[in-house]
This record gives C-alpha cells, structure tokens and sequence, in this order.
C-alpha cells in the first residue's frame, strides 16, 4: 500500500462494502442453494458465467429462478444462517470504527434484498444504504404460496451490477470527495474501475483471493482489524492542569486505554503544563514521574498515559481533540500563540467557565477559541467538582454543542460509568450558565455566612438562575429553556452553591466580617484556594461592567446586590434584600441613570410639543 | 341605604365615577378660567346653562372658547394644581379598595381629557377606561402657537354628555350585572337614569350638594371612605393547623391586621384544628389562650387574631378565603364534609401537598376541592420549611391560579416582606411539583446517607427535577416550562433536599442500615418527625401507581428506583445506579412488560405474510 492510498483510506468520507466474499463468509445464492438440496445444479450455472456463456447478471437471475422455491423455505433459510454464523471475521468492529468517526457506509449486494437486509440490520447499516433487488414472486395453486421467479429488476436495460449500480449512484447523489470500495470479485473491481467509480479500491482476500482482483487493487488485506488499525485516531491534548483540568483528564486517559470499544483513541494524552516550582523541583517533571499533579490534585493518578509538557505548542502538536481549561484570563494569550499551530482538521472543546468582556461586548471563550484557531469549538459543562470526579462519584456534565459529529465523539471522549454526559445544541447557554453561576454560589455563600436557611438559600438560588438564564437570552436569542435543565444549568448551579470554592471563600469573607479581623477576598483566596483562583469575584466585576455599560442593573437586582458587597459597597446581609438592592434607595456612583419613560397615550399633540419644547428650554 | 343597595353596591363589577365635583373637590374647567383671570365671565357662561338659556354642552364648548389660551397656559395650569390638589378625599384609597376587589374603575369627564389624564393617572386608572372628549386647536401667527378653540366632537349629534355616553358604551360593550354610577350633579344623575343606565347611583355631597340629585339617588354620602367600608371584607379560613398551616397562618393573621392597605380584609382568622390532648388539655383551647400551637410549631406566636376551632363548619363559617392545609389524605374526607357548607363566592387556595391515585388515574387536591365545594381553586406552593418562615427568614412561594383575579387576592393575603409570592397560570404543575419533590427529597436522602458530594447530589436532583417536568407534562398538556423556575419548582425542590423532612427520614434510613439496628420508614417517622406525617413514601408508591398502571416505569427510572429502595427491593447504594435500576437487569413483579417493537422497512411481502403466518401458528 502506498501513502497516498493510506491518506486517501484516512480521507475517506463513504466506504461501500460488496456483500458475498467480502462482508460475509460466503456466497449468499450458493448457500440458499445448498440449504434447498440444489447445490449442484446452482454450480453448474455459476460455471457457465465463470466461462464466460452467461453474462453475471443473467447467471443470477437463473440460479434464483432455478430455486423455484417458496416463501416458507426463504424464511428457513434465514432461522438457520442467522447474522453471526454469516459475517466475516471484524467486519463488525470495522464498521463501527468507521461509523465512529462519521464515515458513511453503504452495503452494494447481488444476492437479493430479502437475504442481505438481516445483515445489515446486524451491521446497524440503515436500510437506506442498502443497494440489492428485491426477490421476484409468481402466484401458484400451491399450498405454500407463491414462487420465487428471479430478481424484480432483472429486465432494466441501464443495469450492469448491483454493485456498479451503487457506485453509479453515489456519485451522483453526494458530493464525496474521496469514496472507497471493498470487494473481493471481478464484479467488485469493474464497479470501481468504472468512470466516477471508487477512489480507492481495497480487495478483500480473507475469504476468497482472485489473482485479477488483487493485482488490480490499490490496497489488499486479509483482516478487516487491519483496515481498521489504519484509520486516524484522535489524539487529546489538554491546555492547562488545575484540579478540573486534571479530573477530565483522568478521565479521557482513562476512556482512552480501557473504554475504547470502536479503537478511535491514541492511547497518549498530553496535557499542558504552566511550569512552576514544586518543593524545589518541576511541576510537569513530578506529573511525567509519579502520574500525579501534587499540587492541584494531590493523591490522585492520572493515568500512566498521560504526558505532560511545560510546551504549549509540542503540548497540541498532532492533536486533534484539544480541550480548553486554564482560568479564562488566561485563554486569549494562550489561543494567540497557538494560532497556525492547530491542525484544521482538529476540534476544540472549553472546560474553561468565563467571559473576555470588551468595549462592544461580552466573548464567550468558544468564540475565541473558535476564532483564533478556525476549528469548531463546543463546550463541556456541569456540576464539576474536581475531587468528587477523580474519587469516582456520579457525576454528571453537558456538551454544548454547534456541529453534533463532533459532540458525538466528545461524548465518547468524556463519558465513563460515573460521568454522564448529555449534549444540547445551545454552546451560548451552556458556556455562560458555567460562568454566570460562581456569581450566584458568592449569592449563596454570603447566606451561608449569614446562617440562614435552606428556604433563603434555595429562595436565592432561584433568583440567581432567573436572572442568569435571562441574561442569557438577552445576550443570545439562540438560547433555549431545555439548557437550563441540564447538567451545565441547574445541577451544576446546585453543586457549585453548597460544594465550590466561590461559595466557600464568600462564607469565609462573611465569617471574618463578624470577628476583629475581616478580610478581602484576595486574602481569603490565598488562604483557603491554595493557589487556585477565585473566579466568582472577577466574574460578577465582569457581568457588572456588562450591566453597567447597557443600562440593566435594576433588571438584575441578584447579580447586582451581589457585586456591591463583594466591593464593600453593602453589607451581607443585603443579600436577602435584594430586590431594594437593585433599584431604589441605594445611592452608589455607578447607578445607570434611568431615562424617563416616555408617557403612553399622549392624546393632545400641541400639548406634547409644548412640553418637549420646554424641556429642551430648561436644560 | 336600603339592604338592596348595599347588596348591589357589594356585588358591583364596575363603577363609573363622574369627574368634576366628583373625583375633584372643584370644577375644574372653573378652576383654569380662575387660572387665566378669565373666572367672572366663565361663571356667567355657566350661569346660562343653569338658567337654561343654554344646553349642558354648549355651556361647556363655549367656557373652552372663551379662554382662547395657548398649549403653554395649559401647561402652566397643571404645573400649578397637581393632582394631589385637586383630588377629593378618600377618593384614592376607594378606587384602591375597588380595584383591590377586581372591580373595573370608569371616570368619566365633561372637563377634557387633557385635564382629566393627570387625574386618572394619580388614581391608577388606566388611559382606556377614561370617557373624556380631546381639545380642539387652531393654528394661528401668534408666537406662542395654536390656540384652544373648544372640544374636538361637540358636532357630533348623537352627543348628550360625556357621562351618558360612558355608561351607554359599558353597556353596549360589557355584560356587567351590576354597575354604579357615582357622581354629583344632574347630567351625572341624568346619566344614570338613561334607559339601561347604572344598576345604583351613588350621589357623592362632600364637595357641592344639589338636593335633587341626592333625592335622585340611591344613596347619598359625603365621605368616600364610607363607600369603602361598606364594601365586603374577605375572610381567611384556614382548614389544618400543622406547621406549615401554622406558619402560613401566621402570615395571614399578621397581613390582614397590619398589611391590609386597602382595608379588604376581615381582622379575624379562623383555623380549624383536629382535636387531641396534649398535657391532658384540649390543643385548640391551647391555642386560643396562649396564640400557640405547642405541639406542631412551639414557641412561635401565632398572633392574638387567630381562633382555633375543632368544629369544621364553624371554621368556614362566613368565610369566603378558605385555605386547605391538611395531609392529602385527610382531604377528600374534609372536602365531603363541607359540600354544601361553604359560600358560593368563596375562593379556596390548597397548600396541600400529594394527590389522590384512583383507577381512573391521579387526582390533584385542587381538582378535588373545585370538584367538590364548586369553587374556584388555586394552590400556593414553594421552599416552605415552617420554622425558617415561622422567624422571619427570606421565602418564597408560588401561587398557581386559573383566574387571575383570585390569585391576586391571594397574593394580598399571603405576601409579606419575608416572604415573596409570586403568580403563574398552571395549577397543575405548581401542585405536582409541591407533590413530586418530596419523592426526590427521598433520593436526595439517601445520597446523603451514605455521604456522596454535592456533584453527585446535584445530579440526582437534577435528573428528579426532569422525571417531575416530564411526569407532569404526561399528564397535564397544558404544563408550562416556566413553572418549573418559579418558587415552586426548582426553588422548592432544593430547599426540599437541603432542609426537608422527607430528606432526614431517608438519610437516616441508610444510616441505621449501616449499623445492627436497621430501622423502617415508619419507625423513623415516629422517631423523628413527632407526629408530623412523612408525605414521601406514600407519595412514591402512589406515583409508582400511575407509571404502573400506565407502563411508564422505564421512563422514570430515578423515581422507579427510589420507590424500590424505599420498599426495601433494592439498597440505597442502587441510587446513583438509577439508570440501570430503572430499565434493566433487575428482576421485579411488577415490571411492565415490554412490548416488542415492530420492525420497520419490510419490504418483502410474501415473506412478511408467511412470517406473520408462522407466528401466528405457533401461538
């Protein structure tokens, strides 16, 4: 096999599979024949179309109608050749493979419809790529029925071979660029040598080998396992090493070594590092030696797969599934200095929870990985607790995605026994709620603090989702309500409140107010996060900015209240007041001015001018 | 007043007050001819029509021409008498009162609707309820613009007043049975006793009085604050007296005695209490002396406006808000008590949580109560932990209604600065939710139990919150999304499986399973909840009923799951292995058969006859 034919099998976007000799063990017509007690005759024709007296087609139509039998027997036929003692070896594990990775396959059979539609059904081919003729029936006296007289479409004058047919018919109906064939006859090769035919012909020879069909193809194997082993396998690399960053990976190199039923995986995973000094050594030297981050989650393996590298671009270097989840500041660098350095063929995916806030807007991190990079970004959120994940407690997450392909094969990368993951195709909500709510868990941690009840608590919570999905849909009218039913809204706003860092450092930050010695919340991060950041503080300063820069503080009287006492600007206790918070009788510089709502049912027009006249006098 | 004209002044849908003299202390065109030092000549003009030199209307065209003013004097006029100037006594807390019963408010005005607007505005009184004729301007050279040249459709002929004209619209437009005419002068009363006027005109004598419109009337008063009065109070009854009952009560004692602006409400709440002896006295005599109830909510005051009653009638006695408060099962027994004892114009708000399962299917408890008393019935339903409302800690609650009007009573009686109601039209699924999250509360337990994080936590709420959503939605189309981010949804169902009693039950089931003292549900109710009932379980088996009855098991497998530990079929460890304990591999009884799906994309017909005769044979 050339390079250029394995590049082209890596390519290929459809694989059309002959049926006899090649998807099963045997030759279909020969079989229903032997099974009838008419074997020898069946051979007798089939040696009159090998000798070139009969054309291929013809030789078919005869050996049906020369079995002249009766549905009953067709039916017995298939109870005593079911699927399994019909495939040939990895025929199976093949198709999955290629169907894993969104490679469509189609089945081209001369045996009829009848005899290769339980085959396919075992293949989970869908019957629409099934190209076959249906049987032929006559309606006799007899008992048993009709009579099977050949192949419905026998007559049609345009008609080479089933197989010709099919790859006639791709070609016209899809746009493929590269378009294999795998067969084992002299049928099969003519099919793919036709004009437009197949760009890559692969002979199968584990089951029968003519001379002529090898010679003439660009690629001969005997095992199926083998053509499996040279498609692409997507290879993970991961941006970043904190505690979330280390639990998925974890898991992926886990999903990579041992739950990788379709073989679609390098085993190898790598993962960057931001170098830094651990008790006198290096922190990516300590991961590569003991498989574990000491520092951000200590006493957890990773898994020997895992390599890590304090070099960001040997980090992604022949990766094609790169996840994002370093703390959000730090994302833009790091996507411009991997800019042109990405495969285009590869597809990113955003652990990351925050937003970059410019002058015309918020940006989601998935629109700028998405656009520094050029590949399709999703993002995978939810109750994540890194600790829990990596002692293998359920947990569960959702991937917000733009093109389901690649969610689906996210889903493979992340999903274990103990990690379930959902996917909804809403990549705004999804990576937003992951964001929005470490504002709602300082909302939560002030109660906390306070010693208030799950009433409040749960009565704070609510808002806190209520103003988070209507910004939201103020920022995104693509966003839908199902979203916040997941993983990435409710549930992880529910972890996040009685289980994360945001909540505990604000409980902390009220718990010192009350004693001699407050502290500001830089102080309690340094303190209680060992060198994890607080997210929380610099997210609700962020929104704000939002709010403040389009007049919509009042609308969001949570967030609002929420941010004013994380600057020092209310007290705790606020918080259960935050409906008065948000609007009136809180005099802070930054307050948006209201602009007067302009009067409805102004009837008199003269007066209206009138008072629009002396308005603009006054000022 | 006649005991006819108090009935119908309590029944009124919609009273139509006149304007000048009325619902101001002045006449107002008198007022801004006074205003342009033009007040002697308007008074003679007036004077004409009194004499009957001229009619009503040109009196009034001619008192607009003779001002001849300019938009900007007009402005001057309304700078100068505000509203709060111009407005008769009382006159604001009576269309308060008014609008507070759901009764439609009318003005209808001969002094233009540009003096009128401002007036209306201050009385909440919406621009489209307002009968009141534009002016009419004419361009001119003048630098100051146009000039006032009378009213836009005094042409009109069909034209008596602008107070005939508003009550022929109402009648012509609305069906109300009763509506009253409230007003001063003659075309007032005039207008009233048009063929199919006002049902009861009101003469009110606090600003003029003319003797024969008070003669005219069917009641005469000088203070508008009689009127108010004498409209009907509502009164709170509440059937139950169990903590939440309790504290709800509470609530509504303390609203209706300190929280009632519009003064609707009776002082008085009664409670119904089901007898029994504690420390060997009566529990409603308790109540009564010490305003406690010491079994079910100790040390927290009622209020001293609160009377507890054993006797269920006396209870509903004249009471017209009649709140159910009682354990599910106990209300289908109540309900066939009170059929035919409770008023007719009552409403009735259910804080029950459950449903009764019956062959037919389930029954919600507000369907029950319509059912049975034929009233409309609304539910109030939310994070309701009795002792955190009994002090005063932030709530919230959500009132499901059918008729806007009801809800909006309800919330009067039931908000409060601690406690936030809040309103959506979708009785069923605020009910259910109150009922279906104490199954989840069960689970929620049980991950408590045996001690799992808050990732896991979260997820098994998360999954029972979309089994509540779907469960709901199965059964009541009308269901609405928004629901399940109100109060009493997804704020419910935290505060539920943070703070409930179903919660502590089912964790301490999985802890005394973990010692040589395993212990039952029933048991551990005794134990811990002190004669409060533990809703959960009951719940469970009851919903289970449904998914059984109507094979829907398998779709719910978290639900089906807990109903499974809950009856000992499985341990509580199977919980986060809802998954699979809901669909398969778990052999129960009463696991609902599976029908086998049909196969699609049968082609062969002949084979799909003898197939279907073959099975048919073997059966």
């Amino acid at each position: 096999m050339t390079e250029d034919t394995l590049s082209a099998w890596r390519r290929a976007q459809a694989v059309c599979f002959s049926f006899d000799n090649t998807v099963t063990e045997n030759d279909t017509l020969d079989l229903l024949a032997q099974h009838l007690g008419l074997g020898p005759e069946a051979a007798q024709v089939a040696e009159q179309a090998a000798n070139g007296q009969l054309s291929t087609q013809d030789s078919l139509q005869r050996r049906l109608q020369l079995l002249n039998c009766s549905p009953q027997d067709i039916l017995g036929f298939l109870d005593q050749h079911p699927p399994a003692t019909r495939l040939a070896p990895g025929v199976e594990d093949l198709v999955a493979a290629l169907q894993a990775r969104g490679i469509v396959v189609y089945l081209a059979s001369a045996s009829s419809w009848e005899l290769t539609a339980p085959i396919a059904q075992a293949l989970n081919i869908p019957y629409a790529h099934v190209f076959a003729d249906g049987m032929a029936w006559q309606e006799t006296e007899a008992a048993d029925g009709p009579r099977l007289v050949g192949f419905t479409r026998h007559e049609a004058a345009s008609y080479a071979s089933p197989q010709a047919e099919a790859v006639g018919k791709l070609r016209d109906m899809f746009p493929y660029q590269t378009l294999a064939f795998v067969g084992s006859g002299t049928t099969d090769l003519e099919a793919a040598q036709l004009a437009h035919g197949a760009d890559i012909f692969i002979a199968y020879a584990g089951v029968v080998q003519h001379e002529a069909v090898v010679q003439g193809s660009d690629w001969s194997v005997r095992d199926f396992h083998e053509m499996a082993r040279m498609l692409k396998k997507h290879k993970v690399a991961c941006i970043g090493s904190g505690a979330w960053a280390c639990a998925a990976v974890r898991i992926v190199a886990y999903n990579t070594l041992h739950n990788d039923p379709r073989d679609e995986f390098a085993k190898e995973v790598t993962m960057w590092v931001h170098e830094e000094e651990v008790n006198g050594r290096k922190l990516s030297e300590i991961i590569n030696e003991t498989h574990e981050n000491v520092k951000y989650l200590p006493g957890v393996k990773l898994g020997d797969n895992v390599v890590a590298t304090p070099d960001l671009l040997e980090a992604v270097s022949g990766a094609d599934i790169i996840m994002v989840c370093v703390p959000h500041q730090f994302v833009h660098g790091i996507c411009k200095q991997l800019q042109g350095h990405v495969s285009q063929d590869a597809i990113a995916v955003s652990l990351t929870k925050g937003m970059r806030v410019r002058p015309e807007g918020p940006q989601l991190i998935s629109e700028m990985v998405r656009n520094y990079l050029r590949i399709d970004c999703s993002v995978l959120m939810g109750a994540n607790i890194a600790q829990d994940i990596a002692s293998e407690q359920l947990s569960e997450a959702t991937i917000g995605y733009t093109i389901l392909a690649n969610a689906e094969v996210l889903k493979r990368v992340f999903e274990t026994h103990y990690f379930y993951v959902t996917m909804v195709p809403d990549v705004a909500a999804a990576e937003m709620c992951g964001t929005l709510k470490n504002i709602v868990a300082l909302s939560a941690g002030f109660v906390d603090g306070l010693a208030y009840g799950p009433n409040t608590k749960a009565a704070i919570m609510r808002e806190g989702l209520q103003e988070m999905r209507q910004f939201c849909k103020a920022l995104y009218p693509t966003v839908r309500d199902e979203t916040f039913f997941e993983s990435c809204g409710v549930a992880d706003l529910i972890a996040t409140c009685y289980g994360g860092r945001n909540r505990k450092v604000a409980e902390a930050y009220v718990k010192a107010l009350m004693t001699d010695h407050p502290k500001t919340f830089d102080e309690l991060e340094a303190e209680l996060l060992h060198g994890q950041k607080l997210q929380g503080v610099l997210t609700s300063n962020e929104v704000q900015e939002v709010l403040r820069k389009r007049g919509w503080q009042d609308d969001y009287p949570l967030f609002t209240t929420t941010n004013r006492i994380v600057n020092g600007r209310l007290p705790p206790h606020a918080i259960t007041a935050y409906r008065d918070c948000g609007i009136d009788g809180f005099d802070y510089p930054e307050r948006a001015d209201n602009p007067t709502s302009s009067q409805d049912g102004a009837r008199a027009d003269p007066l209206a001018v009138a008072a629009r006249e002396r308005e603009a006098q006054s000022k």
